[in-house]
C-alpha cells in the first residue's frame, strides 16, 4: 500500500488498564479500545494478553476471547501478539474463525530463537500470515547494524524453507535507548537502510524504547518516528491516540511521497487531526 | 561544532513588522528581536534588509545600521543577507568595525549566478567569511538534484580560485513546495545527501518553502527538518520563536549523537524548552 501502515499497540496486557480489561472479560471496555484506536489511524491491530503467569492454556483462552471481541467491533486485521506458540496457534485458529479466509493476520513476531523461528514460521505458513520479525537471536540483540543483518538474512533464508514468503516479512530493526548509548539510535536507522535495501522484505518498528529514561518521550518519539520514514519505514507499531504521533505520520507519508495529492493529509486537516493549528 | 548551529531568519524586511523597525530605526524593537531569537536558540542571526526599492545606497545604510544595532544587543554572529554587492560590503565593513576581526560574518547567498558569484566570493576572501551557497544559476533552480550538485561543485570550483576554503562554504539544497509536486521533498533530502558526500563543505537550509500552501504549515516544518538532520544537515534558517521548531532541533541533536550525554537536551528541558509536555 502507498501510506504509512500503522498498528495500534494499546491491547496490551503489559498496560495495566488493558490487563484488567482482559482479566474482567470487559466487551465493552475493549471494544471502544479498539474502536478509539480505529479512529485515531490505526490499520491493524495488536494483541497481546500476556499477563506474565506462563500459563498457556489461560493465555489461549484470553487470546481466543480477545480476538473475537475486538474484531467484532474494529473489523481490522489484527495482529496475534505472543512468545508462546500455543497462544499464537489459538489466535490464529480464532481469526480465522471469526475473519474468514479473506483477512489476513498478522505474527508478532518471529525471532532466530530456535524455540521459535520453527514454530512461528509453520503457523505462519499455515495462516498465510504476514510476520513481524525481530533480528534476535540466542544472544540477544546484536549490537551493531552488521549483527543484526545477518539475523535478519538468516530469518529470511528459514522463512522461504518454511514456505513464507519474503514479502510478507516485516523486519523490526528494533530500537534500543538513547539515553544509554548515543549511537543507538544510529545504529537502529543503520538496520532500517539495511532492511529497506534487502529484496522483498518490508520494515516496521515499535517506537517508544528510543526515549526511555529521557524527558518530553513524546518529542523523542516523534522526531526519530520521522527520521525512520526518511530512511524507508514502511510500517509503525504505535499508541494511535497520541494525535501528534499520528500527526507526524500524516506529514511524513506528505514528505515521502507516500500521500498521493495529499489526500489523507488534507482529509486529517478536515477532521481536526493534526494536532493544534501551528504558526502560519 | 558537534550540535547544529541555528540561524535566526527574523530580521528580514519581508516580514512587515520587522520592515517597519527598519525604516523607523527603532532599535529598542529590533534589539529586542535580536535578544529573543538568541533567547529562543538562535547561534547567528541573519540580516535582511532588502524592501524592494533597488536604491543601493539607501539599503547599504539599512544594513549598517542594524549590523550596528544588532550586534551590540546580541554580540551573535550575524548573517549579512543580501543580493546586492553594495550592500554586502557595507554590511561585511560595518560588521568588522563593530565585531572587530575574531568574530566571523556569514554571507547569505553566493549563486552561481555571475553578478553574484565573483564580486560575493571576492568579498568573502576579504572578510574570510562563512558563506551560504545556493544551486542557482542563470536557468534559475535546477529541477533534479544532480542538477543542483552540478552547480554545487562549480561554486566549489570557483571558491577554491578565489581563496575561499571549502570549509566556509555551507550549501542550500533548496526546497520548493511539496503541494505543487510530490517529488519535491525528495529532490531536495537527494540534493542535501549529495552535499553531505562532498568533500569538506557543509549544508544549511530553509525551511519553510516546504510548506508552502498546505494547512498546518508548522507540523510539516517540523517533520521535514528531522528527515534532514537524519540526512546529515549541520545547519539551519528557521524561526527560533518556533518553541516546538526548536525543541525539533533539539531532540534531533541527540537522535543524530550531535549531544554528547544528552547535555543541550536536558538544558531544554530544565529551562521549559522542549514545549509542552508529552505522554511518558
Amino acid at each position: 500500500m502507498l501510506g504509512i501502515f500503522v498498528i495500534g499497540e494499546l491491547i496490551n496486557a503489559s498496560i495495566k488498564t488493558t490487563r484488567e480489561i482482559i482479566e474482567n472479560r470487559d466487551v465493552a471496555a475493549l471494544q471502544d479500545l479498539a474502536r478509539r484506536q480505529v479512529e485515531g489511524g490505526a490499520d491493524f491491530l495488536d494483541i497481546n494478553v500476556a499477563a506474565g503467569s506462563g500459563n498457556s492454556t489461560r493465555e489461549a483462552e484470553d487470546m481466543k476471547w480477545a480476538v473475537r471481541v475486538v474484531w467484532e467491533a474494529a473489523q481490522r486485521p489484527l495482529v496475534i501478539d505472543t512468545a508462546d506458540q500455543v497462544v499464537l496457534g489459538a489466535g490464529l485458529g480464532a481469526y480465522r474463525e471469526i475473519a474468514g479466509n479473506d483477512s489476513v493476520p498478522m505474527i508478532n513476531s518471529v525471532t532466530a530463537e530456535s524455540d521459535r523461528l520453527r514454530p512461528f514460521l509453520e503457523l505462519a505458513a499455515e495462516y498465510e500470515a504476514l510476520v513481524i520479525a525481530l533480528p534476535i537471536d540466542e544472544k540477544g540483540i546484536p549490537p551493531t547494524a552488521s549483527g543484526r543483518m545477518e539475523i535478519c538474512r538468516k530469518i529470511v533464508g528459514f522463512a522461504g524453507e518454511f514456505g513464507v514468503d519474503s514479502q510478507k516479512l516485516y523486519f523490526d530493526p528494533l530500537v534500543l535507548p538513547v539515553s544509554v548509548d548515543s549511537s543507538n539510535a544510529a545504529t537502529t536507522l543503520e538496520t532500517l537502510k539495511g532492511i529497506t535495501e534487502m529484496q522483498g522484505v518490508k520494515s516496521t518498528m515499535g517506537l517508544s524504547n528510543i526515549s526511555f529514561g529521557l524527558p518530553h518521550r513524546a518529542l523523542l518519539n516523534r522526531v526519530f518516528l520521522a527520521m525512520a520514514l526518511q530512511v524507508g519505514l514502511d510500517s509503525v507499531i504505535l499508541n494511535p491516540l497520541d494525535s501528534e504521533l499520528m500527526a507526524t505520520v500524516r506529514a511524513g507519508e506528505v514528505l515521502c511521497g507516500k500521500d498521493e495529492m495529499c489526500q489523507k493529509y488534507l482529509k486529517a486537516y478536515r477532521k481536526g487531526k493534526l494536532g493544534r493549528k501551528g504558526r502560519g
